[in-house]
């Protein structure tokens, strides 16, 4: 089959791989499309230790069964494979499993024809849904976590809430739009790619902009969402936070800096670090998706996968307008 | 009037001191006793910008209003002196008030034979109460407000928790005492003092350990409450804290020191500064220590305020026995 293979520090290789053999509990399925995540990126620039070339990346999947005991159905996949029978799995809150894996990780992803993945690791997509949409799923279900756990340390509903979200790659868009779906009243996303922003104010209504023009207000956030986690964005997380408010840290960029925890204890301020999303994030996000209670999701651009290198090539310079790239399997013919 | 007054670091004194003016509003209240407090110390020992010698320090009191509009009625002091007009004040949230004070601070505190303080500060105290058992209420609030915010946080009712609480002054026991008292499975105190660790395994029930000797479990703890708030507690937390935990982050020793966020993403921990205590809080303490709810308390150390000099110098050099020493003002005659 054909895959693209991260191949060495800024190299993605398209090339011809073995078909992935499926163990036992394994399905078999053919992709569709699969979208670049941060998380990918960052692979490719050597900056995730856990991500080893040579490797097939990519985890925002969508197929159809092709051996397993569900052929022919559509499949969105949960890239994280769970134990399953820990407290945690048990609880609902499989992401914090301490045996977990993931797709594009540890093992191979979806950047390629085929991919192995344990049947329960399958959610079903509606026949009519359009594939790139459904890739959608996995960054979405990031927000819909994050926005959820807010929502459980939140003094007041979160819809009487204004809002920040720090970073408008997918996960921070998706985020917000989750938010404004949640009918919050104000939400404002920053976002320092001005190529971006234009995008994003062509094809949602979210109010976006650039930090590095206009600080956020001061102490104006019930709740900020730092989707890009680095030393500047956790420090204007505190900044913009109000009293009482909460921090929801979603990305891992660095592990750098001093954070003011005399301010965030004086003004008593809640910093929560969210992890990927459960099974049913997984599930309430297709269904968002699906329903258009998210919108025209017209901010995604695809490609062919053939053409994925050049693809990370072009998010790694910042050339892109898309905060979101789908990669499109062609079909076998 | 007699008074305990910090006129340099390092130095407290004893001495003469003009008898408060209250302002409209204000009640005039004579301090029976008054507990030495953490920040106290922290501002004898020189620092704590906010707290500029010469100043009357002490804010745990309790006392009988001797001039305003309830004379003779026994009253713990609520220190916290806030707008009442802000939102948050008006949401119940007064602790968060931007114009809040606090007496010991910016104005005179209660190590004195008499104080000066807003009426709707005064929360009335039994008749039949123990003074040092009163003067209590304040600590306790602090670490009521803490249990309370944890428990909004977590995701499964605390009374399931494993809950370790660093820091066996007054705040981290009566934090401990709390969770018992609301059920919690099992509490865990980490105290360095031995002194202190003997009088609470005299007087409590609490399972008291020293840190240095013995760790915490790794990843044991759904609670974790840092009632000192340093560098090495913080890391200690973070270290003790489940994947999916909550820690309520309440001392404020020092700023300094790394966080170890990529850990708390990746193990969805939970980060909350808490601030002290509303006006709820201090109540509902008050009706806990009033029904013995937190035990016997013998572990308070009594003392007179005329000797509190001696008693400064005593904890800050680690030779005292007692979580709380608490000072009684000389009945006048």
């Amino acid at each position: 089959m054909k895959a693209l293979v991260y191949t060495a520090n800024q190299e993605m290789t398209y090339r011809e791989e073995p078909i992935p053999q499926p163990e036992p509990g394994d399905a078999l399925v053919a992709i569709e499309s699969v979208g670049i995540c941060g998380s990918d990126m960052h692979a490719y620039l050597g900056h995730d230790e856990r991500r080893v070339p040579p490797l097939i990346l990519g985890h925002e999947a969508v197929g159809t069964v092709i051996d397993g005991s569900r052929p022919g159905e559509k499949v969105v996949l949960n890239p994280l494979i769970t134990c399953g029978v820990c407290t945690d799995c048990l609880a609902g809150r499989q992401n914090l499993c301490a045996n977990r894996d993931l797709i594009g990780m540890y093992r191979a992803g979806a950047f390629a024809e085929q991919i192995a993945i344990p049947e329960r690791n399958l959610i079903p997509v509606p026949p009519d849904m359009n594939a790139a949409r459904a890739a959608l799923t996995e960054p979405g279900a990031t927000g819909l976590h994050a926005v959820l756990l807010a929502e459980r340390a939140s003094a007041r509903p979160i819809s009487e809430a204004r809002a920040l979200v720090l970073g408008a790659g997918s996960v921070g868009l998706l985020t917000a739009l989750i938010l404004q779906d949640k009918g919050v009243t104000r939400v404002d996303l920053a976002e320092t790619n001005a190529l971006r922003r234009k995008t994003i104010e062509m094809h949602t209504d979210c109010r976006v902009f650039d930090p590095l023009q206009s600080a956020p207000e001061t102490a104006g956030y019930e709740l900020v969402f730092d989707a890009v986690g680095n030393s500047i964005t956790r420090q204007s997380s505190i900044a913009s936070v109000c009293s009482g408010g909460v921090i929801v840290h979603i990305g891992l960029m660095d592990n750098k800096g001093e954070m003011d925890v005399r301010a965030m204890t004086l003004r008593e301020i809640t910093f929560i670090g969210s992890y990927t999303y459960t099974p049913v994030d997984l599930k309430r996000t297709l269904e968002k998706l699906y329903s258009d209670a998210l919108g025209s999701l017209e901010w995604v651009e695809q490609r062919p996968l053939a053409q994925g290198a050049r693809a990370f090539d072009e998010l790694n310079n910042g050339l892109c307008a898309a905060p979101k790239i789908v990669l499109n399997v062609a079909s076998p013919g």
